[in-house]
């Protein structure tokens, strides 16, 4: 298997042997133009760069100085999705080792500290590919990716679909949907909703899947009872009890995610308030802890592990020269039933 | 940073240059023996491959054929530290980006997956280093790693101190020791245990640490209120229960870590125990969780992030041909009250 990966890397080598002038002329702009693209330095237009970064894709151009790649696959993860992480490496690291890849890892942490940046470091490694978790290339990152021909898949279980590149989300809007059906059958009417940040469009996903199912069913979601914020316990804890304190309060949460419901949990406690006699609560991603608090948490489960495996083939595809059937792909998620919903009292 | 670990290959490298002849008259074997410990192969006797093994970290020995190492520092997880494995990582990767070292991440998995094992796949990559995380190096794969000179040090967050090689864990008797007497003060005296495995020298270390502090107070740890499981929720569900279902159950129970804890607020929820009103739970580790359960949960924290950076920093020191200050480092654990401890009903 790994002799295939280097049969693939051999082949682009020789399709790399298109020229710079061949490109600039392909995107109708001056040989300069393409170097500062390729050298990832500023002073060209975004939609000029872009167009460049396209043709250097579509053409498998490689540097003729591009190192061969290391035996390495790279993981990078933004901060946000730790409790997240190790589902997704475990799902990342066998497909690796099938193929007799090392995973690297890297976290962004913001601010910078010193030194070269992760980008940086991690493009001198000339690793066979990038995941990318939730985390931002900058433009000029993208640029130097592209001419070193290392690919890019980004993994994203916040449903955030990335720019021109290859990615894996899953379907969070059937979630959505999946969730407000289960509370219209169990009774509930008067729903709230705690959801993801609003510039997260997988969290709108969420949010205007349950609405549309809502909406199917003759039932409107009151604004009133609608909060969002960030993918935090505390955020999930503060946003919950402004609900839970509303004298008209919802007799069910939904939730952007599981870390918000056990914020929504801790807000309930903390009045008095009985999970599921008093309030059914939702999540959404089935991280470990659903299963450790009190009461066990209905959810919908994201496929982590599978979502991870399926980025790390893609990016297998593409090292090998491949094309991937298609740029996008989304798992099913699914509801997880378990003590945290229940007829409205 | 860098120019001062390559220096140090260097100085291994001259070092390197005694012979295996030297060694077998060092060691008082054969080189055919000798060669046989290198290769990793059988046919030798423990204390004699104990011996040659010593002898050749003794001499910084490498075999003239070893190849440079690559800017990569292993991490290798038992699957069981998983819910650790995150804050782990994120202790290890500031420190190695600082030497522009690149992370890789291996998660040992049982039954072993077929082709070639991760550990020949990782000693193929040859690392500058490995950190093992609570997880076993057959003594043909430590004959191994010592011969091409690759350090390995031990990261134990359970406490098991391994084999003659550097390691890195916490004060697990003194944390327990912090636990048991913010339990007596608190007024508690019949105290129960829910602890880790028998054969984890850690979980042994903080049951033992607690013993010591309740003989102290003239306290009696009453053996039939203490039960030693897995570090799982699972088994401080059902652990729990059997102390909660007695006729005089404890005022608290203290844990092995903080998954037996969830697991013992799950027991008393069934129940219908309110924590900690009816019952104290004290976990160990920190967890992120323990600040996301109802109430929030009073434990003993290891500085698993630090732990992570000093075995980090030790095999960059081994890997510089530097010599460790200690062999073995134990941070400090340290009490974190919270709310899941109050006074005896």
């Amino acid at each position: 298997m790994a002799g295939s990966i280097a049969d693939g890397q051999r082949r682009g080598r020789r399709r790399g042997e298109l020229t710079v002038g061949t490109i600039a002329r392909l995107a109708g702009v001056s040989k300069p133009t393409v170097s500062k693209v390729l050298n990832g330095r500023a002073g060209v237009a975004s939609d000029t760069r872009q167009r460049v970064e396209a043709l250097l894709r579509e053409h498998g151009y490689r540097r003729p100085d591009a190192i061969a790649p290391a035996a390495l696959l790279e993981v990078v993860f933004y901060g946000l999705e730790r409790h997240m992480a190790v589902e997704i490496m475990r799902g990342i690291e066998p497909v690796a080792r099938e193929h007799e890849l090392a995973v690297a890892f890297t976290e962004v942490v913001e601010p910078t500290p010193p030194g070269r940046s992760w980008a940086e470091q991690l493009l001198a490694r000339h690793p066979l590919g990038v995941v990318a978790v939730h985390s931002a290339f900058t433009p000029e990152q993208h640029a130097l990716l592209a001419a070193s021909a290392i690919p890019l898949v980004a993994l994203d279980p916040s449903g955030e679909p990335l720019h021109a590149i290859p990615s894996v989300g899953a379907t969070n809007w059937s979630g959505g949907i999946a969730v407000a059906r289960h509370l219209l059958d169990l009774g509930h009417r008067r729903i709230g909703v705690v959801g993801g940040p609003p510039d997260s469009l997988g969290a709108r996903a969420r949010l205007e899947g349950c609405r549309a199912a809502l909406d199917a069913a003759g039932v409107r979601l009151d604004d009133r009872l609608v909060r969002t914020g960030e993918f935090t316990f505390e955020h999930g804890r503060d946003l919950g009890r402004e609900l839970l304190e509303r004298p008209d309060r919802p007799t069910a949460v939904l939730c952007g995610n599981d870390l918000q419901a056990l914020g929504v949990y801790a807000a309930a406690w903390r009045l008095g308030l009985r999970v599921p006699h008093d309030l059914s609560v939702v999540g959404f991603d089935d991280i470990d802890n659903t299963r450790w608090c009190c009461p066990p948490m209905t959810t919908v489960r994201q496929p982590l592990a599978e979502m991870g495996a399926t980025a790390a083939r893609m990016l297998i595809t593409l090292a090998g020269g491949g094309v991937l059937d298609q740029p996008r792909v989304e798992l099913a998620t699914a509801l997880v039933v378990r003590e945290s919903t229940a007829p409205p009292a």
